[in-house]
């Protein structure tokens, strides 16, 4: 911890999964909050995070978590978002920042903006990071490192509060942007949510070819498939709650997604070479830009390390 | 190199791209075969095999290299193997091993096996193995360890020239599973070729959406895209060949993929959570299965290195 002021004297963290937990591990190593608070509902969880040592008060009760905060920030399943706004919001301390973590803005601000008192600052956030593992002992400091966090605040937001709020988001690692959170649903409909669902896709047709065996499908999986297994291994609950509550953007990018593939479906069956070369040299440009801005490394990953693997 | 026999006296390898230059890389540090001959058409290609002196003997005729192998691997890319093939045909010794590395059995057998003279041994083989990136620069011994060798010879092949070369692939670091051409071409198409190409789709899509900026997809990609664009940079002359190569199978299987994702759309316009519930958990289950099978590690790869990434 370095000697500076805390950016919040009392940060509370309610949902203590892989975000949660990492956000409390994240703002402790890098002295960000003064007093860490975890609350879960879960029972089990309060007490693995008791354990692990990540927080300083971990409760079951939501009401005496938030009491005093200055930043309470919500972790949960995006179904819970508004039951658990309506269970803190007569509690929340006035000038208190209030956020969330939740992958589709526009329905959790729907949820919460209405519940939330007039006198707390609520900023939505959406930190774009993540593994395919979920629960308290699946969180890291380092998750948020040079990942972006975009946040969906009002346009009449307190600048002062969301200076501060950004500057905890840097501090935990991230670089942040700001935007509506109805483009912020359509960005991620197109980066993460209709790629999620054409892998889960894909898994599943692969797991119903009468002619291929399921012990092929898996043993012949280094060659792309695999890829998307590893996608398609995602939180079940998260990603059904997901595609319910991003419906239009998502079915707005699955429909021109469908369009194209029965164009590149056409050209196959056609024998149209130059219209499949023509797409996968335009695609390999994209990979490069994503590897110059820093978002993945140019390590030839389909080899992947071996020997036990 | 081990006092073994070589199991090869004289191995030429035709195309020195990732797969070529990798199996000339593995097969002199494992001491498979005595004199290493590689072969290609590039001047370019052959100075740089020379460079690295990963093989004996490197030369752009084609009728000088297999002349006296016992073993002649064609790593050409598949538009190629008609042509290479009536190049080399009259040339080659009898009793050899003719084999070669496409990622489509059927149409390679389909351009080979007519040419071939009847005194040589054709083995077509396809190392489930490679990585998103081409040349002999790219090439690597590890690159088959642990991985599967799928073999397609006819029914009537001379069992001891199979058994000689699935030892060879053995050698390499592979392990050899033997089925016919057609078979071979619908699970790939499954576990390889699809995949690809919905890949390739995705990218392509988000590229081409008015309201979401190129930037933005790139900034954002951490949240799934990313292994997308992985997949989508592979080798676009290799990948327009192997559609119009497996035509049959890769239609077949793009149409199931696109009923089952209009179900899942379906699904999520209705808002029918369970739908899609059940599908993420089975999916969940086949990845299990993968790690469990050592085609892939558990790691939390999403997160990724972190640092410069």
């Amino acid at each position: 911890m370095s000697d500076a002021p805390f950016l919040f004297d009392r940060l509370c963290v309610i949902g203590c999964g892989l975000i949660g937990s990492s956000i409390l591990r994240a703002a402790r190593e890098r002295g960000l909050a003064r007093t860490l608070v975890a609350a879960d509902l879960s029972p089990r969880v309060v007490a693995r995070v008791g354990e692990l040592g990540i927080a300083d008060v971990v409760t079951a009760e939501f009401v005496q978590a938030v009491a005093e905060a200055d930043c309470v920030i919500l972790c949960v399943p995006s179904g819970a978002f508004g039951a658990v706004t309506e269970i803190i919001a007569p509690h929340l301390k006035a000038g208190a920042i209030i956020s969330d973590t939740g992958s589709v803005k526009g329905a959790v601000v729907a949820q919460m903006a209405p519940v939330l008192p007039a006198e707390v600052h609520f900023i939505p956030a959406h930190p774009v990071a993540g593994t395919e593992h979920s629960g308290p002992d699946a969180g890291f400091a380092e998750l948020f490192d040079n990942r972006w966090c975009i946040v969906t605040p009002a346009e009449d937001i307190d600048s002062q509060a969301l200076a501060r709020y950004r500057a905890f988001w840097e501090g935990l690692g991230s670089k942040v942007e700001c935007m509506s959170p109805d483009h912020h649903d359509l960005v991620l409909a197109v980066t993460s949510h209709v790629p999620h669902l054409i892998a889960y896709n894909i898994v599943g047709t692969a797991g119903d070819l009468e002619a291929v065996t399921q012990s092929e499908v898996i043993k012949f999986s280094a060659s792309g498939f695999r890829d998307f297994t590893r996608i398609a291994a995602s939180d079940p609950t998260m990603w059904r709650d997901i595609f319910l509550n991003n419906k239009k953007a998502v079915l707005e990018v699955l429909g021109r997604f469908s369009e194209d593939l029965a164009y590149l479906q056409r050209a196959i069956r056609w024998g149209e070479g130059d219209k499949l070369f023509d797409l996968f040299t335009r695609t390999r440009a994209v990979r490069r830009s994503i590897i110059d801005q820093g978002q993945d490394t140019a390590a030839p990953d389909f080899g992947r390390p071996h020997g036990k693997g």
